[in-house]
Formats: C-alpha cells, structure tokens, sequence
C-alpha cells in the first residue's frame, strides 16, 4: 500500500489544483502513484489538457493512473474563483481531508500528502481547530499532539514553538516541550526515516546560545536540562548549538534533526537553502502525512506559474516515510 | 590610500596571527597590501618560515610588504599561549587597535581590519566598552551608534538587535531603532558600497511577518510605522516581509541589504549560505572598518588548522568600501 498516495484538495481558490495537475504531468516510472481527492470540474478548467478520470475507489484510481490523473470527486457549492476564497467551500474542502484520512486508515493508501488550506475561510465555515495538522490529530486519534518537522536535501528541522508570536514562544518554550517532542522526533527517525541511531542537535535560544549567561538564560535553566534528560534516555543529542552555526554546510552533516526553539529559526535555514523544495512532515500522527512546504500562494492561482516541485518533494517523502513504517510495522 | 589597510593583532591567544601570516601568503598582485600591529616576536614563533619584516610607517610597510609581513611591533608583558587568553596583555590588545584607528585617521591607510577580540580578557584588564564596535566608535568620535552589516556573496544583513537575549531584542526593538539604523544603512550603502538607488527590505519579526496580527502586533505596532517613515524620506523600502522567506534564492537578488530584526534572524541566512567566507562591517564609522565574521577560536588556537578566507573576505571588503569612500569624497 506503501507507493499508493491520496493527495487533498486543499483550498480551491489557490494553487493547489494546478499543483497537482502538474504533478501527474511530471510523473515518470518511479513516481509514487496517486489519487486526489477534488472536485472533477474545477480540475478540468484549469487545464483542459490533462486527463483526469472519475474513480470511486484506489484500486481503480491506480489501474487508470499511468492514462489520466485519478479523481475521487467531491461536490462543490460555488465554482472556485482563483485567487478569492469563498467559506461556502469549506466542507468540501473538509471533506476532502476526511476521506483521504480515511482512505489511509483503511489501509486503502499509504499516506496522505495534503495541498494548503486557508485557514480564515474555513474559520469563516465554523471550523474550529488551529490548523490542518490538529485537525489531521484529531481524525487519526493521535495519542501525542504532532509535531511538525521541515526538511529539504541535507537538512531536517524540527520547531518545538509553531505558529505564536515569538514573545509567545518564548513564553511557551519549557524543558518538557523540548523533551517531549526532541522523543518524538527520535522515534520518526527511527521508524518512519529508518535511521537505527538518530543523531540529534538542540538549537540555542539566544545570540551565541546565550554566552553562558551573559545574553540570555534559557539555555542554562530551559535548554541544558532538556538535553541532560534525552541523554539519560541514551540519546545521541548535541547542544545547547549556537543557533546561527548550527546551519552551517560544515555542521548539517553532523545531525538527523536539529531541534529548534521557534518558527523561523527552524524555517530561515530550510526556505534559505531550498525554496521550492521543502516538504513540511507531521510526526506522531497513526498515519504519514506530508504537503508542500508553502501556502496556498493565491496571489498567483490561476496564472499558471506555481512551481509544483515542494509537492513532487512532499509525495516522494511520503512513499519513503510509507515504506519505511511499512516495513517496521 | 584606500589600497593601504591596517590589520590588528586581536587577542594574541586566539588564530588571529595565524590568520594574518595566512593572508599575507595567500596575496596575490590583486590582494590589497596591508601592515599589521601586532607583537613581531610572537608573529615569528607561530610560524617561523614567513618572512617577517618591522616597520615603522606606512610607506615602509608598502615598500617591503611584496617581500616579507610589514609588522608594526607592539611590546606584550607575557609570551601568548594559545588559547589561554592573559589579562596581562590586554594592554598590547587595546593599543594595536588604538594604533591602527591613528593611521587611518591621519589618512596614511585607508581602512582598519580588526582581528577578534577576548572581551572577558579586556574586561579584566579594566576595559569598560561593550566590545570592539563601541571602543571604535569612541576612538573616531563618531557622531552616532555604529550599526553591523554582516555580509556574504550576494547577500547583506544589518541586525537592528545585537548581543541582547533574545527577550532583550523584543523589548528593545522600536520604530525610531529601526528607521534610524535603515537610514544609516542606506547612507552606507551609496557611499561606501557605491550603489546610487539602494533598495532594503525590512523583516517581520514574528512568524509570516505576524499574518495582520494573528501571530504578534510587532509588525503593525513598530515595524509597518518604520517603513512608512523610510518611504516618506523616499527611500526604497519593502516590508515587513516574512523572516523564512526574504533570505531565499529567489528574494535574495531583490535588495541590497536587508534590515533584521534579532541577532540571529540576520546571521543564520549568512551562516547558512557562507560560513567561512562571511565579513562583519561597521556602518557609520567616520574611518572603514571590516573584521572577519568569526570569533578567536581559542579551541584551535596553535593548531595550525584556522581558516583565513574570511580575514581575506574582510580586507577585500576594505579595500573596496576605501575605494568607494574615497572616491565619493
């Protein structure tokens, strides 16, 4: 089940339709195979040129896929304006969500890889959770709340702050944060990247990770003791590091994942080094799940210039992620 | 003279005599030359198989500086071990740099590199500036606070924070910190860099530059103000833009230096991209400065095994801003 992907809809009034149009154009033998779950119709006017075909199921989704792109068709209340979303499509834009979660909870597929949603439309529609990836928590019954890792060639990161205002973060950041989801991360190493021992670095806080002090005490009272404990655990943990080395081409051979302390310090080095191509990975969640690492970009929708290669990233991490859990399981 | 630089001895325990003896024999017809004050017995015992030659001047050390090291000699009160910092010698520290800002201000060279410092060591000896950028500034009585351009290939940074903790950044963070460095920045920039129309890009501070609110108030409080400010002057300004995004491939082309928040929002893109190569400029300086964009590296003092490209980077960028500076006057 491994190399078949369900891959969501996401906002209709952003990239994501033409995104995976793209993405079935750009398929070649070792792609991983894939259905979306969208809406026939609005596929079919952003290009007429690509075949799409109606599926109900998988099995048949994967019999047509090497012909035409395979389409689990969800109605739609308003035709998609690109560019301009519209809350009358958020439950199809939820629906779509639900049934490629369960499509993989069947076991019908191997992971979902989601296109971007836009949070203030669906918010508009009543939806109640943070974002996509508590939702996805949610309808998988995930034990832990998830955890999101970055990664691009060379580099995985994982922020233990998210989507808070930095004086927020700062706020939120604590030794058992830390602790809880550096566990996590070292678990997806293991099982989902198929790493045996998992090298782990923890970022600083503050400039120079703190200078012992001198500039700043999170390090000392937040950071050290968090590293002390994974240690005690028997893992392989480096830091406090140094937050502006820590990205160094010298040092990200010497890691799996770095463990950041807030959202940029994670994201500038990822989006720094590889724009196009980052893959954002929930961790912890029963199922895999990955989506291109950027919005739903609708300052372009319907101009045809999104550049489909952070979801190509994100489908081929998904079938390895798979693959991988697959065979450990 | 903008071709005559003046290199200092920096802390005589760390890899700044191994740098300058590895920058003299990496000079080529195009290197500009250049004298340093440092210690010649010292000089000599690192590595006994560079000529070294004493001097007195400037056109003494140019005459001879194809041939040998022009040193202008300052006395030590203790043989140097490295990596072991002595307060005793912070004397010989703070006089090569004293030395170095005289001949530039005298107009016999035309810019000062500064090899680093040991601040705990001066410290100790009585030293009451918060580091090298402030003690330059009091020796040329400079008009205003310096502000720190770090920069790499294709890439400007000016941090509008420095070495606070990361909470000591936010709290000190305003409208007039972040307009008066930008416009010292721009100044800079059409002066000593030569770029007739520059054009800055402000970032955001929070995580997407704060989503209109939702993730931090920073960007529409103090940062959205600033950049009103700048525009009215008729500066070239953009922002606040999102922190993962303005340090990517594609953005990077787009602006001549970019204006940071924190400390490390300006030096992980740098670090990231350059991390041997990376030089540190002093703006706002009546003399040029420039120094190399790593500490003393205590840790690798006497092994032999420093990397001078980034001293090299920093005297080229000397040079240049001298040319710049000179030409415009």
């Amino acid at each position: 089940m491994s190399d078949r992907l369900v891959v969501t809809m996401g906002e209709p009034a952003g990239v994501g339709g033409e995104l995976t149009l793209k993405a079935w154009q750009a398929r070649s033998k070792q792609s991983p195979r894939f259905v979306v779950v969208d809406n026939l119709g609005r596929l079919a006017a952003i290009d007429p040129s690509v075949p799409i075909q109606s599926v109900h199921d998988i099995d048949q989704a994967m019999a047509v896929f090497d012909e035409a792109l395979p389409v689990i068709d969800v109605p739609l209340a308003l035709p998609p304006q690109a560019g301009q979303p519209a809350s009358e499509n958020a439950p199809a834009v939820i629906a779509s969500i639900e049934r490629a979660v369960q499509l993989v909870l069947a076991g019908q597929a191997g992971a979902v890889v989601t296109n971007p949603i836009q949070k203030d439309a669906l918010y508009a529609a009543g939806f109640t959770r943070p974002g996509h990836t508590e939702f996805l928590a949610d309808l998988t019954q995930a034990q832990n709340p998830p955890v999101m890792m970055l990664a691009c060639e060379g580099l995985r990161v994982v922020p233990v702050t998210i989507h808070v205002s930095l004086r927020t973060a700062l706020d939120q950041l604590s030794t058992e944060l830390v602790v809880e989801q550096a566990r996590l991360t070292h678990a997806a190493l293991r099982n989902d990247f198929g790493i045996p021992e998992p090298r782990m670095a923890v970022a600083g806080l503050n400039p120079h990770a703190g200078e012992a002090g001198a500039m700043g005490e999170e390090e000392t009272a937040i950071i050290q003791p968090a590293i002390d404990a994974l240690r005690a655990d028997g893992l392989n943990v480096v830091g406090p590091v140094p937050p502006d080395t820590l990205f160094s081409a010298q040092r990200r051979p010497t890691y799996d994942a770095a463990i950041c302390m807030y959202h940029d310090q994670a994201l500038i080095p990822i989006k720094t080094l590889d724009f196009a191509g980052g893959v954002n990975i929930t961790l912890g969640l029963p199922i895999v799940r990955t989506s291109p690492d950027h919005g739903t970009a609708l300052d372009i929708a319907g101009t045809g210039k999104a550049d489909p290669n952070s979801l190509l990233a994100a489908m081929d991490m998904a079938a390895m992620l798979a693959r991988n859990r697959h065979d450990a399981g």
